[in-house]
């Protein structure tokens, strides 16, 4: 059985990268693509790299007919997303890449992203997205909430630890390290070539990142008492690839085995033999995670590192995993592609 | 039928790809991978990025036991190729990355490479590998020689339009720029990060570059006359990519219809539209290669611009669409994935 | 003496790269920098990496007291270049660094730039700033018209062999690849890291590029009859330098002497050995010209390689060394440090 | 007056550095450049981005005669350094680029770099090189040793704190992200290109980085009492550039204040406003140090950055500064050039 498609938001990165793993899934069909600025024209006009592709034209969001739409990628900014999906019919599933649904508490919302949120009611139905650890509602849901690429990967570090006991959860420190299509397709100074590439800084400093608001709703759920996570995001001279470098108190070994545990029987999250370091290069343009471990010099000290693609498994391909457990698929199915290295 | 697979010299750059896309193919199956000076290691440790898979260990050559092998790739050095490939069974079919037996004249071997051939009646029964042009010989073949990788982006502009007489043979000057991956993984000063990125320069100049080979052979026999094209290797400050600016003498709009006529029903040639440039971004990490055509200012001279991923339809990609056809499989089968942008 | 000097369009990268230069010139102040869009900023705000330098804060242009300047260098856009030059009072010396005065001919500038010249006046006494040939004049010029970057590229190549009548004019190809920050600090989705980076394409093909321009005019010029160049840029992943691969009919050891020997004296171009390739690594950041020259192996062709850094020779820098002429300085000071590498 | 200067193992990236900055010293003259491997050599055939300079062929060591040289710097191998030294005559100043004298007690020198040291008598009379902070003994050394250029880039965040006593000395972290040519022009598979452009992974992890040492050494002195920081470095895909975000217990205004009064008068050091992040962009090629400081959203930490140019700031930018002040001259000259931006 053929699911139907459809994608709002397909002239950004995300959606690209939606539209190149559903070519290579079986039981996808994309019906529909739209992107209200570039309505009209091909995808392969505006990614030339799809080309070879036969994909609809694409459209205004309000000329989709949702009638036959099984499930709807909705990779729109934030704020326009909760507008949109407010649309929406009940009919279709639907998969929202942004940040609009991730946070439960609305003031959380309006906290890290400045406006209210207008659709607290729909919000209540979402399902934070991080596949591994909300799978079984994210099978019953009608809409899952992305998570932010940082997110993610810190997340991919730092749950099992938490929920184990095993580390100080008043002691975290997460050094991000973020590749420059984590800011989208946007014409930023700060993201031209020149001014990127051969350089490397720090930014939104002191705890002031949004995806920090997820660290905090997350860990603390956990945890069961407020937890907050020291984060300090830097922009990588690359252009995907996420890599976390998480230091914790707590014993390494017992980290290890906790983290290998919890990951033993998943598909898509790898740990490294105890004392190896990931690279992005290794999981680039895939939706896998490769997870280290290091004990420190310093007794009870510990690092985490985890690596993934901004693109992929922080947000395409974590959208596509989703979609395949709503519709009944397999999980890994159209996921399994290999990183490309070199 | 799953077809079992060898590779040889799995440890290099063209290895890996090759198991990064049979890991995706349905009827293939990898029953040995070796590299002799990593003999013991898993594929893994070697190229962490494949770590997900599950591959038999790399072992040395004559740890083989070819009998269960339908088909082998050598992705070893020339003149080890052909050494070692003198020993294989004949009923193993071969597909040979190598330069050992592209050239069909053992005398033009030994002028570029600068070694007699030691393997010169297996020389006589090898095919050359550039499928769109060799498809019928390559399906009955039991040896294929994979092209080089400037030669194919070269030949893909230019053997239509020798063909067709559409161009002035003698003057053909073909500005190639390759990225670094296509040096494979060897330690030289020039390949190291801290030279090549921000540089760019020329080399293998004035006619010295061992494709030439292969240009002057094919395009010769095209002819019907010998044909000495000019051909200026770059390096790119890139991992993956060739792209060749091939200026010609002729009518570009019949240039265009040429290659446009030629290339309409192949797979993995597309033709843009008259006037527009490929970029090697939009078929990284995929088989696939972007043609342009664009008629110069001046009256009678015409542009055209040629783009693959080296590694992928330049060779590993290549070699599987080979060998596809000489299992008798469908030969896009494991090859239709999207490039990957950005 | 101190020569008081004035930027107008200072928040670009070629008017950051005057003020770098500028720093280091033992004879110059710099008395008021303009940037209309960022006046009331420091320069250090805009440009961080010119913190430590005591400067003026940008102004808008109209703020300005031109009297003590005695020379001013324009680095705006063209059109708005010849609006504002206009304006300028009779005694300050101009370097202008934009397209508006390098086309002797209003009709050649129409042309190329789309709108009429509106100070044709001004364009009659305008000298073409490409110092090594037009140095007398230069010296007793009031305005001197900075070349562009690919202009100047090309031109050091073939200036001399159209001269000595050593090259078939009417057989010439220029294969241009110009670093990122030739576009400017523009906010363009193509100059983006994410789609630049790992990327390499053709732009402006078929004879489109402005710079062809003063080529027409230049050659011509030199030969007493029209000439005309085959002309194909490409962007470079990189963030400076330009390098042209020139192909040529004609004796590659009388081309080889005829640039050896116009370039003897030249402080700032450098004829490799006859072979050899230069590399715009080895340019980098300075004022430097690297030239090879190659025999094909075609008897009767050749490859003329030069490579330039586009800040700086290819812009700022031969804006200096033309101020220098024009200020009675010496004409190399401030301009000898050595490029960065790597 | 001209210093005669000398500098062993100029085929490296901090030798060419060192002759690039020497060329635009006004009072040093290079005499004698060695270079075992490369020894009859041009150095522009080395690097040919020095080209334009007029200097002494390579030689080996043994063949200076070292009456008429006033200093030398040595950028040899570690263990290579101190066999050599040891052979110099007492009348030559010197400063070593390697690490064999940065740590004052052998024992320490053996446990980080594995072989015993066999120059402990000379040892003994070396001077720690962080010139900020060692200036007055500086000037009257005979041997200075460079320091680690991550152990620079940590040290000018954290002495000024240790030593107002406003951080916990308990509580440092320092993630490091150093560019690849901090590894020097060495032949190793994770210096290709193709391995490290656009990927980012740590290394020497857990406590296992020979820079340690310094810190260890350094710290603890200052604090009177042992001092163990967490320190991991991490493998930057650019050229230049290393980026120490460094986490701390303690105000953030009152670490600003005291950063900001320490480093008020010194030229090489700049103290950013309060709230802003370095970039190693903006430092890139020069002897400038960048330093930021943030508070952290959790009260009681901070976030201190520091950005530097490994080559020059981190290595032989400091090695001129020192031996500006060994022989008498101003600290600044030849090294005030500013940064290459971009």
């Amino acid at each position: 059985m053929t699911h139907k498609i459809a994608i709002l938001g397909a002239s950004g990165y995300t959606g690209a990268e939606l539209v190149r793993l559903i070519a290579g899934h079986p039981n996808m069909e994309i019906a529909a693509l739209a992107a209200d600025r570039k309505a009209g024209m091909q995808m392969g006009e505006v990614f030339p790299f799809l080309r070879h592709l036969d994909l609809p034209a694409l459209c205004r969001i309000e000329e989709i007919d949702f009638d036959g739409i099984d499930l709807c990628f909705c990779a729109l900014p934030h704020k326009t997303s909760q507008d949109v999906i407010s649309t929406l019919p009940q009919t279709v599933k639907i998969v929202d890449l942004s940040a609009d649904f991730r946070l439960r508490d609305p003031a959380d919302y309006e906290k890290w992203y400045g406006n209210p949120h207008t659709a607290t009611d729909i919000q209540r139905e979402a399902v934070y997205g991080l596949t591994e650890f909300y799978r079984d509602q994210i099978r019953n849901a009608r809409l899952v909430a992305g998570t932010g690429c940082n997110a993610a990967t810190g997340q991919f570090a730092l749950r099992p630890l938490i929920g184990a006991g095993v580390i100080d959860i008043d002691d975290i420190v997460i050094d991000m390290k973020c590749a420059v299509s984590g800011a989208g397709r946007s014409l930023k100074e700060n993201l031209l070539h020149a001014e990127l590439s051969e350089g490397y800084n720090a930014y939104a400093l002191g705890g002031t990142h949004r995806h920090l608001g997820e660290f905090d709703q997350e860990f603390s759920a956990i945890a069961g008492r407020p937890v907050q996570v020291q984060f300090t995001p830097h922009l990588l001279p690359a252009n995907r690839g996420i890599l976390a470098t998480t230091y914790v108190t707590g014993d390494a070994q017992e980290i290890y085995d906790t983290l290998a545990a919890v990951y033993a029987d998943e598909p898509f999250i790898i740990v490294l033999p105890f004392g190896s370091a990931p690279s992005t290069h290794d999981v680039r343009g895939s939706n896998f995670c490769h997870v280290g471990v290091v004990a420190d010099r310093r007794k009870g000290r510990a690092i985490v590192i985890t690596a993934l693609d901004n693109l992929n498994k922080g947000s395409s391909g974590q959208a596509l995993q989703n979609a395949n457990l709503m519709l009944g698929e397999e999980e890994t199915t159209g996921l399994m592609g290999a990183p490309l290295f070199p």
